[in-house]
This record gives C-alpha cells, sequence and structure tokens, in this order.
C-alpha cells in the first residue's frame, strides 16, 4: 500500500477528522473519524491522525498537509492567519515540528478580516483549490455550512468575506427549541421558496415569523417538511438578505456539500441569482494540493 | 395555618411550578419547585401540586386556581383557548375532574390567534389582572420571557398578539453556539445600546452580525460583557424591528421580571418610546383573583 502514498491530505475540523492517501492529485485511499477538535486535548491529535493514516506510511518521510480548525491556537499547531485583501496562499504552510519521524506535517494559515472583524480556517483553502482550477475568475464563492461564508475574490484575491451561522442556528432551532416539536421529517419545496421569499421582502419581520411555525402546527397541524423548509428558508433568506451586497450582480460559486448547496442554489434562484455548484470535497484537495507545490515535493 | 387560606393561585409553566396560599388579594404564604410540565407526565400533576399546598389544606375544599401551560393538551387538564379578538376572562375556568376533595382545581384557558396563528397561555392572565387594574386603559403590553409576547389592547379586550422567541434565541446562543466562548458574564450598556440601533436602522444586516461576536473577541479580545450584552441588544433589536406595528405611537406596559423588563425598557427608549413597568407576579395574581370571581367564592 505504502507505495502508492505521495502524500497525505487532511481536512480537520471541529466535528470530523478527514484524510486521503494521494498520488498526485489522485485520492487512493481515504480515512475520517469522529476525532475532531471539540474531542481533543493537545496530546490528542498525532494518535489521532496517526490512528487513520497509518497503513499508508512507509519507511520514507510522508508529506502531511492539512487546513481548517486544526491550525487554530488551540489545535494541534498554531498556524497565523493571513490578513485580506490577501492572495490565496500566500503565507507557506507552517511545519508541525517533533512528529513522529514517518511523517512531515504542515498545517494551513486562515484568513483574517479586521473590519468588519471575521475569520476563517478551511475554507481559504477550498477557494485556493477552486481558483487553482479557474484561473482568472471574479465573483463571489459561497461556501455553505455550519458557518456559512460568503468570499468576494477578484485577482486571484480573497477581498472580503462575511460568516453568517445559518447552519448552527438551523440545528440549534430544529433540535433544541420549542419548535423541535413541530420540525418534523421531510422537505416541502414551496414552503422554503415562500420563505425565503417572505424574508427578503420584508427583513425586519423575521423575529415575529419563527415561533409562527410553532403555533401554526398546534392551530392548523402543519403538513410533513413544511416547518423543516420554512425554518431553512427563512433563516437562509436572512442569510441572503444581509449578504445582499456580495451576490448581487456577481458571478457566483457554490462549495459544499450537494444537498446543502442545492438549497442554497435554490434560495439565490429565488433572486434570480444563478450560483455554479461545486463538490467540496475535490476543491479541498485541490487546495491542499496547491499548498503541497509551496514546501516542494517530497519522496 | 389553614385557617387563613380562601384559595390557592398557582402559575404553572413549562419549567416551573409557583403556588400562593391567599387570603382575598393578600398572599399569605408561598411556595415553588422545578416540576414545571416539562418534567411531568399525566399522574405527576396532583402529586406535585399537593406537594406544595399540602400544609394550607383543611377539611373543607379549598379552590386552586392555576394559569399557564397547565391547561395545554399534554398539560393537567386541558383548557380550550379563547380566540382574538376577546374580552379578557371571558371563558370561565376549567373544572379539573376527580382531584383530591381537599381542593376544587380550576384551569384558566389560553388565548389564540388564527391569522397569524399564535397562542398564548399564561399571559393572558396576568394581561386581565393588568387590566382589572387599569380600567379602559388601551395600548400595548409587552411581557418579555422566554417567548416574549406583545399584546394590543382595546376596550378590555386582546385585539391582536405576537409571539417573539426572542428569549430562548438568546439562551441557545449564549450557552449553546460557538458564542457561548465569547459571551461573559457582565453587561456594557453602551454596546447594547449600539447593538439595539444597528439592528433598528438595518435589520437586514442582522444574519451577519452574530458571528461577528466571537470574530471580534478572537481578533480584538472583547472588554468583559460587551458580547452579551450586544447578542442581546441585536436579538431584542429585531425583536423591536419585527414588534414595530405594535408599539409605534403607543402608550406602553412591560410585565415582567425587573431585570429584564428594565432591558427591554432600555431598548425601547432607544426608540423614543416610554413604558411602564409592571411586575409580573402581582399581575399574575391580580388575574387569577380576577378570573376566581367567576367561578363564584366558595366556603
Amino acid at each position: 500500500m505504502t507505495a502508492t502514498t505521495e502524500w497525505i491530505a487532511v481536512d480537520w475540523g471541529t466535528t470530523r477528522l478527514r484524510t486521503w492517501a494521494m498520488r498526485g492529485d489522485e485520492v487512493m485511499f481515504e480515512a475520517s473519524s469522529d476525532k475532531g477538535l471539540s474531542r481533543l486535548t493537545p496530546e490528542d491529535y498525532e494518535p489521532a491522525l496517526l490512528e487513520l493514516i497509518e497503513p499508508w506510511l512507509g519507511p520514507d518521510p510522508v508529506d502531511v498537509l492539512a487546513c481548517g480548525m486544526v491550525g487554530a491556537r488551540q489545535g494541534w499547531h498554531e498556524a497565523p492567519y493571513s490578513t485580506v485583501p490577501v492572495h490565496t496562499l500566500s503565507e507557506p504552510p507552517v511545519r508541525v515540528p517533533g512528529t513522529d519521524p514517518r511523517i512531515r506535517a504542515f498545517v494551513l494559515p486562515g484568513v483574517r478580516q479586521l473590519k468588519p472583524a471575521d475569520v476563517m480556517r478551511g475554507e481559504e483553502t477550498q477557494v485556493a483549490g477552486f481558483l487553482n482550477r479557474n484561473r482568472n475568475w471574479d465573483g463571489v464563492i459561497c461556501l455553505p455550512g455550519t458557518h456559512t461564508k460568503w468570499v468576494q475574490v477578484s485577482a486571484d484575491e480573497i477581498v472580503s468575506f462575511r460568516t453568517f451561522m445559518t447552519g448552527e442556528l438551523f440545528e440549534l432551532l430544529s433540535k433544541g427549541s420549542i419548535l423541535r416539536h413541530s420540525v418534523t421529517d421531510g422537505w416541502d419545496a414551496g414552503a422554503f421558496s415562500t420563505a425565503v421569499d417572505d424574508v427578503l421582502s420584508r427583513p425586519e419581520a423575521l423575529a415575529g415569523q419563527l415561533f409562527g411555525l410553532r403555533a401554526t402546527d398546534l392551530l392548523e397541524g402543519a403538513a410533513p417538511g413544511v416547518a423543516r423548509a420554512r425554518l431553512s428558508g427563512l433563516l437562509i433568506g436572512a442569510e441572503l438578505a444581509a449578504a445582499r451586497p456580495y451576490w448581487l450582480g456577481q458571478q457566483i460559486a457554490v462549495i459544499g456539500a450537494p444537498q446543502i448547496s442545492q438549497t442554497y442554489a435554490a434560495a439565490l434562484d429565488r433572486v434570480g441569482a444563478q450560483a455554479a455548484l461545486q463538490d467540496a470535497q475535490a476543491m479541498t484537495l485541490a487546495g491542499l494540493s496547491a499548498a503541497r507545490a509551496m514546501i516542494g515535493a517530497t519522496k
């Protein structure tokens, strides 16, 4: 097995650790675990990684390129932020000292913005991967997830970005609030569209519409999937209302998992905006591959 | 002890059970527990109540008047909703059948609104108490809490109302989200006012400002109480933006616990609105006392 692995790609976030054995840009093997940062103390990082990549290691040291929250101060090894406006991959990956001699591990820097204050760790690698494959692309990249990012890109630079807690809010409200009694399985696409329209036309009314999901269910009974789709539509609609300066009149790419990317595309369609969907994993690997070029290929 | 108790007032919500031994409008004794609806199954209700009021019971049956979620379908005994527009206390309390012979227990009906769908259980009793003490009062009553209500009142009728999940959102975001790392103790009144102003002037920007609390802390460090006050200000500001048709140009009363009532008064002050603060417990007891008149005094 080991002969085939030229380098190892790692996406290490708050909840997941994902690894890929790579030959050039080709994935040979992959492995993942739930050992994200939220479950790890400093001495846990290397064992958690080796547990997954051990089968891919040989006698010669192999480069390991890691992006995500792993580079935060409370992560494996801090990789300081670059500051916008910044060329993607302008700062080299930071070597993690004192590792097992079979690996040379590097952590990619995150990106920060001073005004308004904002930070990202991981998405900058996906943006770098996208730009690496789409030279001279200007526009805005939306990266939906727990904390969705909107990133303005021009001349291969991240010009500005903004983070929205939309995914986390949806989880909290649908699982931890009074709305959990009404947010059942299923998905009513019409209810989603109506909710997006409602918020975009009157964003100031949002706060009064959340409890309405519960009250409507109590008084009228809700059809399956209506409350779930409407809650999602209200929250994504509020995000689009706030992110309007980003997407209005811009070329748009969405980098994310297929389902959430399609949901964002459907919301953008309500405002007449077309988005090109890009696979998140492919962009992560392309970004890590580009970062690898900065440290020089090893054997 | 028993000789002094003419009736028993009960406020029974999702998280708390509160009881008062009353003589006329005067509180003789009080007792409370954490046996709210979220912890009870149907057979638990009467024991949970008797556990608190047992010392106040004598040989003759005493009237027990209860308001709150206790009248919901999943509560002790269902008391159907009245429908707005409706005079407060237009429907009589509903007798709970088959209780211990030492009590005659009644549950007050809640109030519902069909368009837009909304419900309340408990606040209608506080509104009734307030109107009982303030005859011919027209205006809007704000009842802040986990689910804040805005209630339009005219000619002793509840005309319309709207529920906001502001308190629950604050709890979820300050304790269960990424913001919990930044929302520390303390209260910066200036940060609260600025946040209220920010949302009221640009309500569409709200979704982009939540993660900013975390990012500002990460990049600049936050002074104690700034993030807490700013989060509260953003959420209450969003509520005021949505509730504008309620408070604009209206006489306003706030019925709630002292601290949250003062917070709402401070927010209303930012839009030049003055609010008269009323104690929540006093209004609950006044409302239950008024409801008692509908069933006729016993003894």
